[in-house]
């Protein structure tokens, strides 16, 4: 393998995260903060890592084959958290090591889950980095879904080769092009989320926070009860808007801006996942109103905003919806493990693929009752390959199969049952709060032991790029020739 | 649909449980308790029902298409058991309709968990025709892996078309030989556990019941205390081989029965399952040791006899392992849903099926690292065909599918989330106790509610009939002509 187009992408894109570093350095600077000094010591040894990394690493082909693109983007995750830690770790919030890595995966995985229990207190650079490891995290994750797994052919996304770019054989120029479009459309959105937050009652800064882990559908708050330190609706009404936004399918956005808006609600996703939000926060409002816990626009507003933040993928807490009942607390177990949609920001399952077993399933069922039949599977009008419903089952089955053994391994650390088996849901699904009583609403996982903190960590990196990338590193098919 | 053949078949059978109704009469009557009376008034309804039936549908064609098979399989399994819960409610053990039900699905599934408290002081009558009726399950639960499902192409059963017996195109002939072939070997295995048992140290009639429970892997017992009551050692191995020897493929006792005891040991099934019980109880012997629990052979006995117990879907309880620490529980939870071969008496998912969920997943990994190659999945030395994949991927999705919502409704009617999560498990899978404080390891289930105990008897069921058997007969296409 030749690695230094892979070293070569790894530092370009450590010195943008060191440069990045800056901008928590001026918040602190502008309260007159002391922290300005760790973003600016991190900042230095990021940046010059990056950029050290980037000159030694040039002249290799710009050309990537597969394996080179599959161990590009584990790397990239990996090694962008590490970096990103490092202010976590400097300051002075008593994070050890483990904590402080729990954190920045957390925030580029855009789970949400901290264990930083002062956010009230904390100066103003450390939230400003939690909020923009979210939107880088969340960023990424989308330019992934559009532009490198449906070539990696992982968890049936070939299914989602970007029509609206006229994608060339080679991975590299695309991914550019890709990558220039969703900024924009991602900009934008993340400006419109920060105005309307201020507008509902939020300080600029805040607002600007928020948007940033919002858009990303991250979850990082600058209060330690999230959002519901807030008390306007407003504010949880903005929220509401633009994590279902930011749960949609990017590529929908660009018919959306040539006009196009019938395309983007025809598209059977988008309805399916906004049907599945309705039927979800009538039930989250049924099981308040029937338990006497909430009533009239309350419990509306708590059901909606709990049910599009656990099922985007958000995980902002506003009610401790862990209190509502069994049947709460299955429907968020579910809706955890469904997600938004492909090509967002948001994590799970995802409605394509639950479509994909969905279509199978009643292929199959058929050819049962009647087995002299044929029958084509479609997705939105196109064919459905047997390829792409063979990589959802497989993908399916990994996810799980990932769930449980890190349920097992959460509960050898010494977590209960039920706790090990939220905190593996949240992780892998890349939530945030787990349904615990110990865990949940507000996703704090300061208190759970150091070896816990790493398995979590482990499994937020594996939900949010899809099981497949990290497993395919552990085949030695893959290191041979 | 001529509902003829369907009934005619329904009626015989009815009749035939009837009939054994008998012998519990008898054990009864030979130590003169008055149960005899309940037992010959339940005989004289179910043989007259069955016989009526039988008589009012003659003439129907003797030849099943698909969905009468499917129909009729269904209805077979949910008269039997209406019929079969009839001595329970009678008898003056204070038995509810639900009670009585649940009793007699528990039994004729093979699942072994009960809602009798007071087995010590059982009359004999109760004790054998809960025997009974497991025997009786088991014996269904083979014949149908053997002949009727392979033919209903039902969760990747086709692989498994008998190749002992020249199968015809018509299902009943084949039925009715496949059914003598293994009723004989099962009648061998049976006598010959009972004379072990006896051997052992159980008196006769102890020794006969526990054989009916132990072959067909069902699990219930003739005391509270199940197989912890018997202080012998040997009687913990004499269950373990026959525990073992009840979840191997039947089919393959035919080429033992012929001499060719190495064709056994190759089959791909038969080693895996043998491996895993193995590595299973390695497991379950560390933790015992590890923990202080116990050592030694108690621990090995202990461990081996769990493991089986569970693994087999049996249930039969020694020890209680859900106090052995968090990886005993995640274990035991895991090869409850493993089960055994296909084409034995026991449950769950089955060893086959996670052989070709693999051979998937390895084959689609190679496919993304190298999409140029062709790679062949092979099954026992034989070809393994997408269509056996799918039916595979779609069972196991249903299954789990299954679980799931039987746990959620199950919490909605009281249970704790660990209790519902664990009952859930053990009704699909037919193993009997659960994994939890309240409801294990001896499977008491008679303090849960009454809507609670219908539906974990209606998720026996659906885990005994492979779960499609029950989702064909819901959909609009199965009742079109």
């Amino acid at each position: 393998m030749d690695f230094r187009t892979i070293a070569s992408a790894i530092g370009a894109l450590t010195a943008a995260l060191g440069l990045a570093m800056l901008l928590p350095a001026l918040a602190d600077l502008a309260v007159g903060h002391p922290d300005w000094q760790v973003f600016l010591v991190s900042s230095l040894i990021t940046t010059i890592a990056g950029a050290g990394l980037w000159g030694a690493s040039t002249g290799g082909e710009a050309v990537l084959n597969l394996r080179q693109a599959f161990l590009m983007t584990v790397l990239i995750w990996l090694v962008l958290t590490l970096f990103g830690a490092l202010p976590f770790y400097i300051s002075d919030l008593g994070l050890s090591v483990s904590d402080a890595v729990f954190e920045a995966m957390s925030g580029i995985s855009t789970t949400g889950a901290t264990v930083i229990t002062t956010l009230d207190s904390a100066p103003p650079g450390i939230l400003l980095w939690r909020g923009l490891l979210q939107w880088f995290g969340g960023l990424g994750v989308v330019v992934m879904a559009i532009a490198v797994l449906p070539m990696l052919r992982v968890g049936g996304m070939q299914m989602f080769k970007a029509e609206a770019f006229e994608t060339p054989d080679k991975i590299l120029p695309a991914a550019a092009q890709i990558a220039m479009a969703m900024t924009t459309i991602y900009g934008i959105l993340t400006l419109a989320c920060a105005t309307a937050y201020w507008v509902a009652g939020m300080n600029p800064f805040e607002a600007m926070v928020h948007a940033l882990s919002t858009v990303s559908t991250g979850g990082f708050s600058t209060r330690d009860a999230s959002l519901g330190a807030f008390a306007q609706p407003a504010i949880h009404y903005v929220s509401v808007v633009f994590m279902v936004l930011g749960a949609l399918p990017f590529v929908l956005y660009i018919g959306v801006m040539q006009g196009s808006v019938r395309q983007f609600f025809g598209d059977s996703q988008v309805r399916l996942f906004l049907a599945l939000l309705a039927f979800a926060t009538l039930i989250a409002i049924s099981v308040q109103v029937a338990g006497g816990i909430a009533g009239g626009e309350t419990a509306f507003r708590q059901g909606l905003f709990s049910v599009v933040s656990v099922m985007t993928g958000s995980g902002f807490g506003l009610a401790d919806f862990s209190a509502w009942g069994p049947l709460a607390v299955s429907l968020f177990f579910v809706i955890m493990f469904i997600g938004g949609c492909t090509g967002s920001t948001s994590c799970g399952i995802k409605i394509f693929r639950f479509q994909v077993l969905a279509r199978d399933l009643y292929q199959h069922i058929r050819q049962i009752v009647l087995p002299s039949m044929v029958y084509i599977k479609r997705y939105n009008g196109r064919p459905l390959p047997d390829s792409v419903s063979t990589s959802v089952q497989s993908f399916v089955f990994l996810y799980f199969a990932s769930f449980l053994i890190l349920a097992v391994l959460l509960s050898l650390t010494g977590l209960e049952p039920l706790d090990a088996l939220g905190a593996a849901a949240t992780a892998i699904s890349n939530v945030g709060p787990a349904l615990s009583p110990e865990l949940g609403p507000n996703g704090n996982f300061a208190s759970v032991p150091e070896t816990t903190k790493w398995l979590l960590a482990a499994g937020m990196l594996v939900g949010r790029l899809e099981v497949l990338m990290i497993v395919v590193l552990f085949t030695p098919r893959f290191w041979k020739a």
